[in-house]
């Protein structure tokens, strides 16, 4: 028997619209962005999708766009689980950098290799920058030893793969029908784990903001296949955007 | 040493503004109640108040509320527990009806016993009522011989205080910061109990609307103070508005 899982990533924040480094910074959705998580929400509800659980991140950009799908199907009474776990990687002291002008001092070659490569870390933030999220009441509860100053895409996989083994897998197991709402690499690397994608294919997957991708997982929890929710064409437009953001 | 609880009723929902009986009917906010329920934030906002913990219903007028108020206090990310033990009192086969209309055909007394009496339920829906809480799917995971077909407010009550005492109780013991966000009737049931007030005067105790209750309680979790966080002209006018509703 086959497991359905569906992924979103979270609609334009108002960071992507002004081309900054995001990270962990918790802004919200652009107008863009909340209007794509509805469109989102309204695929699946044409489509006759109904969830039993959401897990989304603790940043408001994937809990707006989770609060959007779920108005869209009428499934608000649902459980909501929020993880830092789910977070975006943290992008260290490039956070709240553009990303243009960062190429223009850094050169394109070093953003590209902070922004693609697999275990590269962009510079750390300083213990008692106000960016910190050991400083943050968000993370309080958290031990501090667990909270990262940067991250790369290595270190994001390492945070999201075991929460999903340990948390979310057991209510696909349960047959319940489950939705993640999170963030381009934290579901980057829930995509390289269901694929088997190697460390050099990932980099070049760019899921698009607020499209559902359907998955289907065989009795390990492997994808056996996946497909978008939406007009290919403009899906495709979504994944060059986001491949092209580092650039000049 | 004293706990602080804060109870918020939903804002003004679309059938409240049509003056129709609502219980478990799963109608949205008014753009007024939308409106109310920003203010509520607002007033915590100011006062510095600032939550570890949400409980709600499954109800969407109550879990928009809570959105609403948290959004104003950046503190989205918190746990947000939905039950339908918080939900309205059920109103059985009133639901759906004018509250004025209904006092035109079964006289104001009926309606006053059916909406001001501690003991007496509303006439039941018929097992097989498309309003039957066990045919439809938000309840689909619950016992159906604790769902209502009609309820009383001593029902409400014995659904409420021991959700209360078994769930929210040890967060607020372990100094969790906890917000309510709920109905009129399930509210009532919480200040009954907290309060010790007798079942003859609960029934003329009206919460209004979006207006955020501050509970100071005791270490039995007894309240020892409440206050309203709010203009008292205009909370005085809103308390006197929920009165009224059942007059012709």
């Amino acid at each position: 028997m086959n497991y359905k899982l569906v992924l979103v990533r979270h609609g334009e924040s108002e960071w992507n619209q002004k081309n900054l480094f995001t990270g962990w910074t918790d802004v919200d959705l652009s107008e863009k962005g909340h209007l794509e998580a509805m469109q989102g929400g309204k695929a699946l509800k044409e489509e006759g999708f109904s969830f039993d659980v959401c897990y989304t991140s603790v940043l408001k950009r994937a809990i707006h766009t989770a609060n959007h799908v779920l108005a869209q199907l009428d499934e608000e009474w649902i459980p909501v689980i929020k993880s830092y776990k789910l977070n975006e990687r943290h992008y260290g002291a490039l956070q709240g950098l553009n990303k243009a002008e960062t190429a223009a001092k850094y050169g394109e070659e070093q953003v590209k290799i902070w922004r693609r490569s697999f275990d590269v870390r962009p510079p750390a933030l300083m213990p008692d920058d106000d960016r910190n999220p050991a400083l943050q009441k968000m993370y309080a509860n958290i031990d501090s030893t667990e909270l990262p100053l940067t991250e790369s895409l290595k270190d994001t996989i390492a945070r999201v793969i075991p929460y999903f083994e340990q948390v979310i897998k057991k209510d696909i197991l349960a047959n319940k029908s489950v939705l993640i709402v999170a963030h381009g690499n934290s579901l980057r690397a829930l995509f390289k784990y269901l694929n088997d994608i190697s460390d050099e294919a990932i980099i070049n997957v760019n899921i698009p903001t607020g499209v559902p991708l359907v998955m289907e997982l065989n009795e390990n929890l492997k994808a056996v296949s996946h497909r978008y929710l939406g007009d290919p064409e403009e899906i495709q437009a979504k994944m060059d955007a986001a491949k092209n953001q580092g650039k000049k």
